[in-house]
């Protein structure tokens, strides 16, 4: 398993101990890689120890890794290599076209570093959308549909397309906990609020009914409890009186789409550690 | 009641009806009045009409009153001629310097269009910097008090400085009905997270236990319901992995007293209308 | 010319009078007219009114606009009633995808207001991603061609699509002032940078080289004075020494697409005043 | 030189190599240190390598010093261990008190870690602020003095105080090379405008006069070309067709303090390195 790629990522986690970072970073220099960018955090709450370290050399990676892993010699250790290939993405969504178009439009240009395979949705409105830019989209019906039996279908032409995450683009629909186990840490969902306000369903006439001067969103990770999973981002807005319900959703839109593109930007480069129900981010 | 002021600043709300603005500025104009600023609002919900106009001219006020209160002959009307005269505030606050000092510095270059009369606190701790600015400072210790009983020494301590409003700077304890009562609309607090998230005791340690990446300041009229007065502003500062609940509590802190200055500034200069648990803000 | 149209609205501006709201607004209750919306500003520096006002009911326009005209009897006044029709926009471009692919995604959910009746570009590039939409694509190399000519080309083009406004969505060549006084005040533009900073070519290598800490924005309209037009609105977004100039232009980006879209938006619903070399905004 | 502090700061710099990471963890590896903190920087344009390093454990720092050095044996390199002692400030005003009432306040709850060891001013106005603090105050009058021969009277007082950094919050004069060499890259002072935006004198009736919808301001450290030196840190405020040039200098006042205690903050806690014309800050 020889690499040539002058741009490769480490991921390492552990449970933290003195000289970690002399020890990994003189395996890395004894094997002639170049560091240009690391990053280290110690949870001071669980004492839990993750780095990124970005090398350029041609290494024997097989060797690299194997090295690595003698940094805790038999102790628990989390390495993983990620080289620069584009991830894969599978996007689920249901009606709403602002977060998927904005996607779809990076795609063009290639600002994502990610491909989308596929698009499936529980309602065929984003179909003309997602057929411009010539990716296969998938309706599957929810209607008349037992909740999990139609995510367990979703599942299976997801699992054909073999992705790396799975971005959720405005899909109104609660996965299954049968679902996200099969993706753990792996499906990114947009919500429109800035969690831990307004969780649940219509977040915009909440907000509106409430008269805040502030609305957001919040892209995290999915877990089996409803926007409850770890935050990668979130950012907000400024409204006043005269902004309806409407008004903020539009308004909201924008922080949505911007918020989910940079929450996946940072996830897909490799910069989103999960600390049980937080995120390191190495920005 | 004569007045040469050449700022004045009408207030008026009323239930909507065809024609007031026609109406009112009319009124205004053939009593010479010259309007610089107009602003309105009619509430979607409540179809309440509320308008702020600013006008200069020499004019007869309490006949400007009467007149006004014909536009809409035996109905509902809402007229308040707010002369620009400096405001008078009572502080309320605990230990934690930051909003109370900015508010006192503020008052030495007269940022604030409004006096403060007097700081009264439940700990001695603030003492000291109050003393500095030559301002009355009362200690009304809450050790071993009844509740309601403190909070009324405190009132009666406030009405002898009779105040227009009186401003929470970090005052831990919850006022009871019978306060908030005798000052409707007119304590202002600034609750330490971006409401609606994060009701009650330390929010910044919820927002770390949660893992947020944005924290924030909201600035409320109080009511009987802890936290959910009408909201005046909000804003927010991004934080990362790496900030401990303390370290937010700490960037807080700015975001905390700029919110409630400038909430407080709007107040003073007569630019908040509360409507229903919403506020109006012609900023 | 009668319209049955509930949603009206009404600009005007002349030199600042006593008086003129209680009549402009008499003037519309006369007839009828229920004002939802009323929003004025008078320039303290040129004494110059702005008015605008959304009103429905049934009216007799051209009686209505005659009716105003006489507010100010033989005096200077513009009284430009705004039926809420879509605007007609033609977008320029040159091969950057992002502000235009932004503008047509946002067509495709009819978040603008406005059509895109066409899309003319110097260069190629963006043809494929136009023809997705169904939209007319027109190339005018710029190659080897005289400024004026090329321009004069395009405006001819232009002019088959009657548009009532040209947006610059990153075209990268300079206007001469014979096209741009063909369009006064009708062609909005995006900077890559927060105007009066980095004024020229290649202001996100200017930002990278100053070190700065914050880029952003502007969207302005198109004067004969290259980046000297009235500011429509601007944005920033904060880097770090981690950004390469390139970084710098990626995150820039996605700040150009929000803001040109928020100007945009403001400008086809009629809430931007040009006052010389300003902007008023009635957002 | 035995140090028990159980949170020291290693500040290195020179120009890059492979390895350096590994080396220098290395050495504070064998030495007992535990790192809790480690940022790392290296310039793409200038190869110059950037570490900031927090680490505990008690250790003999005579000897650490004088084995980091041998990490590039005969080569350049700077070697930097901040102890965690308080700095000492000097601070330099005019007449606006706004920044330095912040600062006071501030020092009152010890948000700085720094002391304000003496204000300087070249005008009388802000002495009794000053001395509500308990803190020397003086006055250098700058009416009918030689710019050169004013700055070295200043200079001789701040000499007395030996302050680790000199803090310009709004001092109004600019300071001649001589004084400025004296104190490279320790002089931070606070600038009303979003750099490079409307560098020199009274930058918000520039604002004004351009009609910027976003104002802001910098903090950078001093050098000899004005307005020029490494920028620290900068933030906006938008502002819009309402804001006449003082009310934009009055919101522009809450930008500048913050700023400038933000800035100070990163600077005093060794957060700040110095790049050339940039800065490099591990915030």
């Amino acid at each position: 398993m020889k690499n040539t790629s002058d741009r490769n990522v480490l991921l390492i986690d552990c449970p933290d101990a003195k000289g970690l970072v002399a020890k990994i970073s003189t395996v890395l220099y004894q094997r002639g890689a170049n560091i240009f960018s690391n990053r280290e955090f110690v949870c001071p709450e669980t004492k839990h120890f993750y780095m990124r370290t970005e090398f350029s050399g041609t290494t024997d990676h097989s060797e690299l890794l194997s090295a690595l892993h003698d940094v805790r010699p038999g102790g628990e250790i989390n390495v993983r290599l990620a080289e620069r290939c584009r991830k894969r993405l599978v996007v689920l969504a249901t009606k709403e076209p602002h977060c998927l178009g904005d996607l779809l439009i990076r795609s063009t240009y290639d600002d994502l570093n990610a491909s989308i395979e596929a698009v499936i949705a529980n309602r065929v409105t984003l179909g003309p959308l997602v057929e411009k830019f010539k990716i296969p989209f998938h309706l599957v019906s929810s209607d008349n549909r037992d909740r999990v039996e139609h995510a367990m279908e979703i599942l299976n032409i997801i699992k054909t397309y073999n992705p790396d995450y799975l971005v959720l683009a405005k899909y109104m629909r609660i996965l299954p906990p049968e679902f996200v186990q099969e993706f753990r840490n792996r499906i990114i969902n947009i919500h429109h609020s800035f969690l831990p306000a307004f969780i649940g369903a219509n977040p915009y006439k909440q907000a509106y009914q409430r008269g805040v001067k502030i609305i957001g969103a919040t892209a995290h990770f999915v877990t089996t409890s409803l926007d409850e999973g770890p935050i990668i981002g979130q950012d907000v807005v400024h409204v006043n009186h005269r902004f309806t319900s409407s008004m903020m959703s539009k308004a909201g839109k924008d922080v949505e789409k911007t918020v989910l593109a940079k929450a996946l930007e940072l996830v897909v480069n490799d910069r989103v550690f999960v600390n049980g129900n937080k995120t390191i981010v190495f920005d």
